[in-house]
């Protein structure tokens, strides 16, 4: 017990497969100082009653409750950081509107750090009151406020990989929200990088500088391959929009005579660490340049119901071997929690499968074999998201890192319709992914700390 | 200030129309003994102040803090309550297997009085924390478990309309959850009416019987014609399923050559008082004999993604001008929060409008005008509600119910993004329907009475 500093003791889900969960029961989780999972026992194990007992002797035992269970922390994919200030608003037009009568006016604002301070950290805090252990973000173009966002998920516990992103086509974005120039875009995403990594080596559960075009649209040819050799020259996480609707997928056709995928792709943005959101409209060779590049795509689909003019197949891409998390993309996607994420997914994409237009007869109104289930939408958002990012999280397994939730259905106002004592855990799982609220969820670790002790 | 008994003063926000939303900035509202809102004071109105200092003088003033604000208590237009238990579970099956496999077999519990108790009390406890101050139950075939519902909503203040369910056909029923025979069946369904009326009389807030065929494939012609007589004999309530999904909508054009609304029509069930769960199929023809008749349309976005195999046209139903309320549809829809059923009906109707398969040309993808906005949904879970129930709620406004639901914007861990002290009302209205969470929902009022106190 020596290297071990906390035990679990408890019921817990982790994904095996797309299909297939572990149901943990009363397993013991042993944590290193380095807040990682070394040993993972269930009780037919023959060291599970001494380690139990040495962990009881040592103070180091953390017995979930009755109603307790505890789940992987979520990867949310996406987030648009300075967006949490117009969640749950703005969702009446359509993309190319939306960024300009809201959006680019809203994250301009974040040249005032105090501002963005305020707004960062209620946002980082609700994330991880949400079960959200890991966010990919979006900060805005400046360097300082985006800093100032790693900063703050470095504080407070999460990890964070954050992107200062780059806008310097000075004829395709605002005068008053973009990069000075090209060469000023990419300094500065260099001196950024720099200083998230030293930032990085200050934290336990780590934060990640992410090269981060806004989307093709926003940047000129020079930034996008500028962005390429430094994300090559760092080996660090690549972000952007990829082929998110009509609109945008086809501005970049009109532009280069090509998909998205194939442009990030000649500028070096395809990568083994990238990840980018929607990507709705790729073709299944723009997927097999995904699987082959290990790029992942961010599945977001509350905000695809708003601006992505169709449902994503990400069972067929899935199945073509792409890597798929999920994102809540706030905040084209208005809610914070990955669970809404989870359950959005598993409905869009029966919708895919069913069709919508009742003015169809059945068998033209859909797409068979589109649907994900529940099982499924729960694996993007730990599992698939983890491996998105190429970190060893999403799962409760040795060798992976203890970022965990405990959600607790019995909280008063909230508790879960568990009538049964003997309930089959398998049903235990789908009431914690379809009915979790916020209060349900009573701790949050990560990297083996509890967040808001 | 005599016949008066509460006044609040607070901000709240209140439908006029579909289009339009009411902002009562610090307004008063007035309550009497019978909570109703008898007077609604704006700032500018002559008797404001000599009516806000004759409350605070007579103790009689509610005021509210600081980032709280007051909608209208939610009205949940088709709920099967026992099939609580199982929510959040059991959704990989289409409906008929459904029923069959998961539903039926846990509604016939409920013949054991105990454990309907159990699980009916946590359910109107669940839906009263949730923000819903009128529910429309379908329970089960059981007179004694039915009654039993209507018994906790009257003593918990919800104001509650609930069905026993009939089901007498033997042949389409299993043999262990199904009413007797035909006879019983209406015997029974007319003795609840007569029993619920009577404990109406006992309660401030109302509670009601509904005449309740579960659907026309579980009925014989006997049943649905002797329920028919049964609803204009007592002018009750009538509810049931109407063609909610292919095979549904398929098994009654077989059996009379005719569409549900046709067959519920010939039987008399098509009514003032009637509310029909789903109707994703209605032909032009049927939403004319809907509007005709009176007859409000349920609608379920959650479970429709789950059961109904399409998108229903809404918007297109609700110009024609049938009536429309929301349903959770527990537990064919997992989640008991309208707010929910509010942000689906706006993501599934923009599916609708844009389409979902992105193998198509946009043009060929979707059907346009169908999308409806949130002021739209929060009308029908609202305004919309309660004109399809026939009773005085869903607005705060003069000779209204007093049925209210208390917002906190600022609660700990679940606190919104609002970082500006002046953003516009517009914007917090559309920020309380997209991130209201179950504990920002401080207090809930029904008929002037708190709940929970």
């Amino acid at each position: 017990m020596e290297n071990i500093v906390k035990v679990f003791k408890g019921t817990g889900f982790s994904s095996l497969s797309a299909q297939e969960i572990e149901i943990l029961e009363n397993h013991l989780f042993c944590i290193d100082g380095k807040g990682m999972i070394v040993k993972r026992l269930a009780p037919s194990d023959s060291s599970y009653q001494s380690t139990l007992q040495a962990a009881k002797d040592e103070q180091k035992l953390i017995e979930l409750k009755e109603g307790q269970y505890l789940l992987p922390g979520f990867i949310d994919l996406h987030i648009h950081a300075p967006q949490w200030a117009q969640s749950g608003t703005a969702l009446d037009i359509p993309l190319y509107q939306w960024l300009n009568t809201y959006t680019f006016p809203l994250e301009a604002k974040f040249e005032d750090t105090a501002f963005a301070k305020k707004v960062y950290a209620h946002l980082v805090d609700t994330l991880l009151a949400n079960g959200t252990t890991t966010g990919l973000y979006f900060a805005t173009v400046h360097e300082e406020a985006s800093y100032l966002l790693a900063d703050i998920c470095a504080r407070k516990g999460q990890r964070g990989l954050v992107g200062k992103v780059v806008m310097d086509d000075a004829e395709q974005n605002p005068a008053d929200y973009r990069d000075e120039d090209t060469e000023s875009a990419l300094a500065d995403t260099e001196r950024f990088i720099q200083r998230v990594k030293a930032l990085q080596a200050e934290t336990v559960q780590g934060v990640y500088p992410v090269v981060t075009p806004r989307f093709v649209p926003c940047c000129t040819d020079e930034a996008l391959a500028g962005l390429g050799k430094l994300a090559e020259k760092y080996d660090v996480h690549v972000t952007s929009h990829c082929s998110e609707s009509d609109w945008e997928h086809g501005y970049v056709k009109e532009r280069f005579g090509k998909h998205d995928t194939q442009v990030l792709n000649d500028f070096g943005l395809l990568r083994d660490k990238s990840v980018m959101a929607h990507c709705n409209f790729l073709s299944d060779a723009d997927a097999a340049t995904f699987k082959e590049t290990g790029t992942a795509i961010a599945h977001c689909p509350i905000s695809n119901a708003y601006f992505a003019n169709s449902v994503i197949p990400i069972k067929q891409f899935h199945e073509q071997g792409v890597e798929v998390g999920l994102g809540t993309d706030l905040s084209g996607g208005y809610d914070p929690s990955v669970y809404s994420a989870i359950r959005q997914a598993v409905i869009s994409s029966r919708m895919l499968e069913d069709g919508v237009d009742t003015k169809k007869a059945p068998e033209e109104r859909g797409t068979d074999h589109s649907r994900i289930t529940v099982k499924e939408a729960f694996y993007f958002a730990t599992v698939g998201g983890g491996e998105s990012v190429r970190l060893p999280i999403g799962r409760l397994a040795e060798q992976y890192a203890f970022d965990a939730q405990v959600i607790d259905t019995t909280v008063a106002q909230a508790s879960m319709p568990i009538f049964d004592e003997n309930e089959p855990l398998e049903d235990i799982f789908q009431k914690l992914l379809y009915l979790t609220k916020r209060e349900n969820i009573v701790s949050v670790w990560v990297q083996g700390k509890q967040i808001n002790e």
